[in-house]
């Protein structure tokens, strides 16, 4: 618990904790208060985020890096699956294809984008192991193919499209799950000289007692649940009044927050010239949201909520996931950078985001 | 004969040449046994490839490179080249579209695959002459461009875009074969110092004396004409008791069983680490089907057949040929490879199998 | 002004300037002789743009690289602009839009591959500063996906998605520029000595003096202004009597013209193994187009000409952008070149020179 609270006292984004019993005290008095509401339980992630980070890395620092992997993997992107699952129980399938392309899309372009950025203003070239980086391309490169077919099926409207693409996104879900899979063997085991550098998780801040780490996942991981319910129920009227298309808030808003603490994380990495840590955390997160989350919640769909889910995408989402993965293995490939191209892909993700900001409503 | 006899004693394959005979007797009782004669012909087909393989590499080691070249490039997708004018003497079209789609796309996504991953099994990490490499799939790149414009014509389906795309087809046809040309006089000629250890062709194996090659290239090319014949003819009704769609059959099990013999040879390469050869016959393979052998089909249509062919195929095939060749551009790039890079390739190849066995059949 | 006459006769090209007043005799005498206008013009714009050219490298020279960079950025592509503005105050936006694809286009492939065949049929392989490839290659990447956005919006043909298109195309032009200004600080100033050989401006060449480089620039522009408007007045009607079709014109014709005067120059660096200045007036051509020319144009739309124009492309415009920039991407990776590169990237262009030329006209 002391743990705990010196954490609290060193980190100023764990002082936004006091948003979480605020959320939950404003959805009990106001729960009409959709824009209130929504901004409070942004408020409340973003440390909560934090929190599950950390402890993750704990338990995955004390558990060796076979097991550490398969842990990180699984909890790293857990905010991001809570507040997928909460949509995904009320049937809010749009939402949950947004956030899951929205997450791919935010992580490759705008948290690489600005790490480079950053890493690029304080030092002039940076390197980084470009293995790692071509591994995670490689993988949301399929990924990406994966989810283009069942896309590209559902362009034409009829009863056995729909089938096909469900039918279609069950049976890739289990095949991205076992690429993903095989990833993992491959960097965590048969050729993990390769990766050396590209360690997961931020050196420096000492690890929690393994205790409390559990007891933290357990009790923040609810406590992210209770606060995504929230969220979701409150971001569609919200983005409405703030005058927001739902593209826009599925596809950027949910992503920043859902993602803040790892971008905290890889920001911190590249000003401190670890490369390697930055590039690892925004691909490699990208391509677990892709084979592992999205995969995960189709396969989940058929026990959770009102209808299975297939992984059938609008052109749109289709376009920026493969532009986005695209350019993201252009960038990386030279396993060199320097502040432009940051700049050059923090472009990309404005022309993404602009156009979502601008869209008009789906008549 | 003693040569080739004990070319049947040693290699397995070839004792699949017994199925020869009996497709013709099946054919001849049995004429409506569709499924019998399905099976039987894939069985004959793949021991006839392996031996025209051998007697083309033989007739190649004798005249030297630049006549080898050529000659390697004619005969050295025989197979797919007659399966797919008795498809086109048969005015099926589409047939032969899908049987060139699938042939590029299983050679540079399942022959290369299969070969990195089973060379990645026995060797840790494995490097090639990346410049073959680039150069075919450089000249895959301009042919899926090639095909991408006709096919986008017709898109809008006026008797004005058929013209067009047929016309354009034309032209096209003649462009890709002098680009193919002028490919060959590159890396046989002007620059053959940059392909060094890319030969292609097995050695270890002894090459069979001229007379012999010749021979058994003459006799085993009209036994795979006439098996072909029944193989066109048994496919489609086979297809349907299989419950397997149109689509899966022209796409992979003809291009699979056309490619059976060089698969051996690319296999084989890859477990001695002679990867150069593996990705020479894969790619190589590919982009000769791509510039060489669809052209000339194009050309041909104009003589054989009830109408001339253009080059247009359907959007997915477009889409799977685009994202073939850009996923091989990205992972031969580097040069090197391991088991998980064949992994992905394969993983790429499943998506596409998956789908169009899942298709559901056109109304 | 001797100067300027012993480059007239140094430089057969400028020979050509005798049609300059020939354009405007003929223009008054004859103003409904289309073809004869057009062609007359088409050899006068020539001369005079390599003239723009000489004067904007002689006032680069004098005023260092900051200056010099930002003067070669606005008046490099000044005959491009001049003709896109004489058309934009026509009001012909379609005219306009393919002027742009065309000469980005055209810069990349055409351009790009004439000189790496020149250059490579005199030396066997060349190498180059792939850095500012890269660079240029990156930031064509990011405007090919600003442009693409617009124009997908604009395949639903609602009036919401024509205003939303508009809107965005405006913002995206600040943003495109922004880039540009961007990716010249990084060039000129932070990285400058990553760009060490590939400096701009063909040297040998004697500058001219300042003032008479200041008066020839500001003569030459209205001349080139005043048969642009000729070229624009005639090229719709003489594009029909040579019975080539519209979007030929557009894009090959006027991109060959406008651009004659950079590829000598890009031409001739190539013959003298200077490949880094081929590549980069072929590539920082196209970038200048497509993040400063176009965005301009955008913005110069709200005050010129009847209506603002959209950055929306039809969907063939946009396929060929795509593919001539990541086939550029592709092909410039590596630092290196041989003739084979030059026709690879030639061929594309072929193919979609020939795609252009046989299109039948919109009904």
């Amino acid at each position: 618990m002391k743990a705990l609270l010196q954490e609290v006292r060193r980190n100023p984004l764990l002082w936004l904790l006091v948003f979480v019993p605020a959320v939950f005290v404003a959805a009990k008095l106001e729960p009409e208060a959709h824009t209130l509401l929504f901004v409070l339980s942004v408020l409340a992630v973003v440390p909560l985020a934090a929190l599950l980070s950390h402890a993750t890395e704990s338990v995955a620092a004390k558990t060796g890096d076979a097991v550490g992997g398969l842990l990180n993997a699984t909890l790293g992107n857990l905010t991001e699956l809570v507040i997928a699952l909460t949509a995904l129980r009320a049937g809010e399938h749009m939402l949950v294809k947004a956030s899951i392309a929205g997450a791919i899309v935010t992580n490759t372009l705008f948290m690489l984008g600005a790490s480079f950025l950053l890493g690029g203003i304080k030092h002039h070239v940076q390197e980084f192991n470009g293995v790692n980086a071509r591994l995670q391309a490689g993988l949301l490169f399929l990924a990406t193919i994966a989810l283009l077919v069942p896309s590209l099926a559902m362009q034409t409207s009829s009863e056995a499209a729909a089938e096909f693409a469900q039918t279609l996104s069950a049976r890739l879900a289990v095949l991205l799950i076992v690429a993903y899979g095989l990833g993992m063997l491959f960097s965590l085991k048969t050729h993990k000289e390769l990766f050396a550098s590209a360690e997961h998780g931020a050196e420096g801040e000492a690890p929690w007692p393994i205790g409390l780490a559990l007891a933290a996942l357990a009790g923040v991981t609810v406590l992210v649940a209770l606060v995504s319910e929230v969220f979701v129920e409150s971001v569609q009227k919200a983005a409405e009044d703030f005058g927001m298309s739902q593209a826009f808030v599925g596809f950027i808003v949910v992503a920043l927050v859902g993602g803040a603490a790892e971008m905290t994380s890889a920001f911190a990495g590249a000003r401190k010239d670890r490369l390697d840590l930055s590039v690892g955390i925004a691909l490699g997160s990208a391509s677990q949201i892709a084979l592992f989350v999205a995969p995960v919640l189709v396969l989940l769909s058929y026990f959770i909520g009102p209808a299975p889910m297939a992984l059938d995408f609008w052109p749109g989402a289709m376009v920026m996931m493969f532009f986005a993965t695209l350019t993201a293995s252009l960038v990386t490939n030279s396993g060199r950078s320097a502040w432009f191209v940051g700049v050059l892909l923090l472009m990309v993700y404005l022309v993404f985001a602009m156009a979502l900001y601008l869209m008009p409503p789906r008549p």
